[in-house]
């Protein structure tokens, strides 16, 4: 019953995949290449009002569209010049932060050369980023940086050694003595363990909060919560048993083993985005004695009802942009709080269920844990 | 002077970039997906023979080549299916190994939606691996793995916090007291500091060397050579400054306060590939006091005159495909053992100026180094 809820509200929110601010019919003339692009790639370009421009060489295509655009299913479509190269422009301003998306030549799906590749909807993606106000939370800036390190741990339930990133603070290195809590930290559907270093800048997200005294320096763990062996439609037919026992049953104890952690309840905080909160809900539900604080980014909600009789958690966290169902989630809290949970709603302003909701949820939630 | 005959050579080995062993005219139906495809993706495939299949989805195409097969700069040209889907066979088998390719389609290069990504030629590029014979030292085992740590050390030099990835061997956590020697390892031209562990396994063929006992544990670092700021055909223009500074000024002090090194010459090597070793000698031979060990894999040779009157290396590697020049790797181990220098030569088995004559190369290398 909390499965099948759950997983359609996250359904739901997904299905508002991607927004656009409004829509313009000039544009200003200032187009810069996109922050993401390969090394010495001039497109796709973004302008100051959020715009996207592409250029697709492919001479004798008959077709070639992008799927990002006003558009909706038809994204964008691009024209030919007289040089073989394919150019075309966003007919309006596109929300703030990352967008996935991929380049339709002749029929087929492909990426764009001149992107990096992220990966998500079950494929490596290109990948734009349309500068945000408040960008400089993520900014790479010359702060003293922590580091993420890919581990292989053993996992005798799945048959091979799996990945996980570990993100570890600045200095971790250095005093040798002193231990920190962990979050664990889940991708949504069609993603993986990459997903929260490449797109959602959660390392520099943390080495700007702790260079400002914001938050309590701690351990996250990001590694592939099996999101994709269901399909897209069908997450309801989700079953969490496998991806439970590679967390609670051989990561988290790989963790504690090589990494100085605080291992306990109260140092231990499971976070995720959309499915990845779908799988936070069900595993600290399942398992209250693992972790001591919750975190949903567009990834449902708790009622008071689910935490009833268990271990109380510490904190509930509680997000998802301003374009998805933020009622919701502020209802969810403010329920929570009169039943006398710890419970904080965020709603990221002007941003859908995408990447920088949760660059921002992470931003509010992690001053938030260990405390 | 140096710098003109290295170049000369590096450019001469890296024309002959990818061989086929011979040429065939039936193939047996054995394809399975080649073990570098994207989650769930069925191709492309590659036979036990060592043929490569391809399968690009395109309806609307006029034209679709691969740029893997035994036609030259023609490659593999596709032919469309009554699905809308374009398949095509390799003429021949392919060299063992790692191979980098794109796809043409309708004159524009993209990438393979089937394929995984890896950085190549200043682009993105497809992967595919045809299983080599002695592939067992690089497959991912059952045995305990070192990490891979993304780390972002300060830059005065170039004004920014730039990337390097660094392995440490498995239990480095555990043992606090414990001190590594550290090997600099270099990429070549048009790749940057993520192929050594994506491409080359790295810390796999560590890993399994540890466990079996027959190396010496140590840290390896990787980072950008900053290499592809020269065009290929002006890699005798580069000037190894302002890497030389970021790798001697910059980043080996912050390794040296960040990991348990033994920070000290007989205890730090530097070894790279194609371009990567032309930067090796370059910097071995302004700093001999840095470096004890140095590596060229097919990346030029020194001759015993390079040498002369500077801090004796403890070991000089010098390695190369059997089919780019084996003959001049081979002399100038003899010449320089003949000059009283401890030289070894390894030549690869039928493998040309790719990445299989790389991850034998450091397999090699590597039990002999801190010794």
């Amino acid at each position: 019953m909390i499965t099948r809820t759950l997983a359609a509200f996250v359904v739901a929110t997904m299905i508002s995949v991607s927004s656009y601010s409004q829509t313009a019919t000039a544009f200003a003339e200032d187009f810069k290449p996109s922050s993401l692009n390969q090394p010495g790639q001039e497109y796709p370009q973004v302008n100051s009002q959020g715009y996207a421009r592409f250029r697709i060489n492919a001479p004798k295509a008959d077709s070639v569209r992008v799927s990002l655009g006003l558009g909706g299913r038809g994204g964008t479509i691009l024209t030919k010049g007289a040089d073989g190269f394919w150019t075309g422009t966003t007919a309006g301003p596109m929300d703030e932060g990352f967008h996935y998306y991929n380049v339709t030549i002749d029929g087929g799906k492909f990426n764009d050369p001149g992107a990096k590749n992220y990966y998500g909807s079950v494929r490596w993606e290109s990948g734009i980023e349309i500068p945000a106000h408040d960008q400089e939370f993520y900014t790479l800036k010359d702060v003293p940086h922590g580091h993420v390190q890919q581990v292989l741990f053993p996992s005798k339930s799945t048959g091979t050694p799996r990945r996980a990133f570990v993100y570890t603070p600045p200095g971790y290195e250095k005093d040798k003595s002193k231990k920190y809590p962990v979050l664990y930290l889940q991708h949504g559907w069609g993603e993986d363990e990459t997903a929260w270093s490449n797109q959602g800048h959660a390392n520099l997200i943390m080495d700007n909060l702790i260079a400002e005294g914001k938050t309590k320096p701690f351990i996250i763990v990001m590694t592939y919560g099996m999101t994709n062996e269901v399909k897209f439609g069908k997450i309801r037919e989700f079953k969490i048993d496998p991806f439970q026992t590679v967390l609670t049953d051989e990561l988290i104890p790989y963790v504690d083993a090589n990494f100085r952690t605080m291992a306990n309840r109260d140092n231990r905080a499971m976070a995720g985005l959309s499915m990845g909160g779908m799988e936070t809900k069900m595993i600290t539900l399942n398992k209250p004695e693992v972790f001591g604080y919750y975190g949903l980014l567009s990834g449902g909600v708790y009622a008071p009802e689910d935490l009833n009789g268990k271990a109380k958690p510490k904190l509930v966290f509680i997000s998802c942009g301003s374009k998805e169902r933020p009622d919701g989630v502020k209802k969810s809290a403010t329920d929570l709080k009169g039943a006398g949970y710890n419970a904080v709603s965020y709603v990221s302003e002007n941003t859908a269920h995408e990447f920088l909701t949760w660059r921002r949820s992470l931003h509010e939630m992690a001053p938030l844990l260990f405390k």
